[in-house]
């Protein structure tokens, strides 16, 4: 899968993934009406809302883009019909040819982070047939549980080509309280927690079974685009992984923030922005210039990102 | 909540909770084949299986227990269907009287942790009208992104007498990774990590909104039976929370080792068995007893270990 991204990053010359966190309050009102009218004020109905507000952002940028990075918490807070509009979106996005990162930030003891793998990355045995829950290219995965909570994980990355992304520092203002502590590390010294997580990416990491011919490895990091001094020390502590960057646009960061997570070949991250862009239309510029037409703010909102990024980091 | 769920302790005398991590393998062919019969060798299928499996098991125990600990990661696994099961079981241990801890382990930056928060524990709004998701009692919470990750729960516990257990010491065996490192505490102290998560689950706990009048906080944390000696600790840094105690049976916890997370008065902990409860059919002493009757040998199992438990804490 890491192959796959790396080329489709070229080829749009585009490190970015667009977050689909469809919050309700993103939706312009007459959407979610007709979605009530048909559905009633259900969680059917903000359900379909929800997908008819992704079907219209990703039939507006999904030549532009290498991916899309649904939140599963969005559609999880709508129960079941929510999680049908999750499943219906990642579907509907490798149609159209994107690769499709699940934030779902899961991890549990072994045995239950299998079934979180099997899950999103992976198949089930159901009898004699085989199906592929959730069906995810890559997810995310939180380490605290170490090593045995992670490599179920790796092991579907291994058996079916697809990628994880392992949370080292994350992009919220508390990040910090726990791994930001200065802990003791194997070789005596002395180190922020995020900094031995990052090692732990890397050693995870530097399997050659992981390793495309890119030379980066199924298993990437998420390092916050609001912590650019972490950035470019993880970057270091991880050359063999692919950083995907939250934290761009509406919490904070900016293109010039970028550029310590790349390469200098201009790879090796992948910025995301969520309501910088599907939200675009509700805030200036694009406000005045697109009205309520959300699909096609999102698009000038990715086009103006592509050139922030561009310029940042001098592609 | 925290009342109810000591209440029902007490009334039970069973600091027990059963784990519905209804893995495939546990179930009886004829029960999978029924469900198969019925619904295919499908997801549907499976979610069917797994259904049945958990009402006989819910059915044979629910006057003997105070509470239910489903898995969400074993019904996730089964897409859409499978999550329908989860809901479908969440709402019938309720309907039982039994409180439901969901073990989800959610936690992401503060809006998306809300989402989470609002799908397990408290309600979301679609147009005028407001639903409950999932609607469990308690659910348990990832720590790794600090405060903003975990406050939107806290509020929950405090608008609908919900609570929560945060992760401080899993019971797995590579839990020590990262959770075990020596760190820097805020007194110029080093401490293992754990030791700082317990200290901040006790500072949020400690909010009077979320003490109950049993003197116990809505905010409670994970430890597993696996480490009693960090569980002594762990009981005295957080002396307001309840402890939910994984990793007895199955994962090598026994009656002994689960002393230090009580307090003197035998309250302050609720111990889980899983598979040693609802797979017992398959191991002796109960194999060769109940056949297949893996209702009837989930009641025998549950029975041993409140007696297990009792003689070692000295009820």
């Amino acid at each position: 899968m890491i192959d796959r991204l790396v080329e489709a990053i070229r080829s749009t010359e585009a490190p970015i993934c667009v977050g689909l966190d469809p919050q309700m309050g993103f939706l312009p009102e007459e959407l979610k009406e007709n979605a009530f009218r048909e559905y009633g004020e259900t969680l059917e109905g903000a359900a379909e809302a929800i997908w008819q507000f992704n079907k219209a952002i990703i039939d507006a940028t999904y030549d532009l883009i290498p991916a899309v990075k649904p939140q599963i918490a969005m559609y999880e807070m709508y129960g079941i019909e929510g999680l049908k509009a999750f499943a219906k979106t990642v579907a509907y996005c490798q149609e159209m040819g994107l690769i499709v990162i699940g934030d779902v930030k899961r991890g549990d003891i072994g045995s239950t982070s299998a079934a979180y793998a099997a899950a999103h990355l992976g198949e089930v045995t159901v009898g004699s047939q085989t199906v592929a829950p959730f069906g995810e290219d890559i997810c995310t995965v939180n380490p605290y549980l170490g090593s045995d909570g992670v490599q179920p994980f790796i092991k579907e990355c291994a058996a079916h080509s697809k990628g994880i992304f392992v949370l080292v520092k994350t992009s919220n203002p508390s990040s910090g309280e726990f791994q930001d502590r200065l802990a003791a590390d194997d070789d005596g010294q002395t180190r922020p927690l995020y900094e031995l997580v990052g090692k732990k990416v890397d050693e995870w990491a530097s399997d050659p079974a992981l390793i495309g011919k890119s030379g980066y490895s199924e298993v990437g990091a998420v390092v916050g685009a609001t912590y650019p001094q972490m950035g470019e020390t993880l970057r270091r502590i991880m050359p063999k992984s692919y950083i995907l960057v939250p934290g761009y646009g509406a919490q904070g960061g900016t293109g010039k923030d970028l550029v310590p997570f790349f390469d200098k070949d201009g790879l090796g991250a992948i910025v995301n922005s969520s309501r910088g862009i599907i939200a675009a239309y509700k805030k200036e510029p694009y406000a005045e210039r697109f009205g309520s037409a959300y699909a096609d703010a999102a698009r000038e909102a990715v086009l103006d990102m592509k050139k922030d990024i561009a310029q940042a980091i001098g592609l």
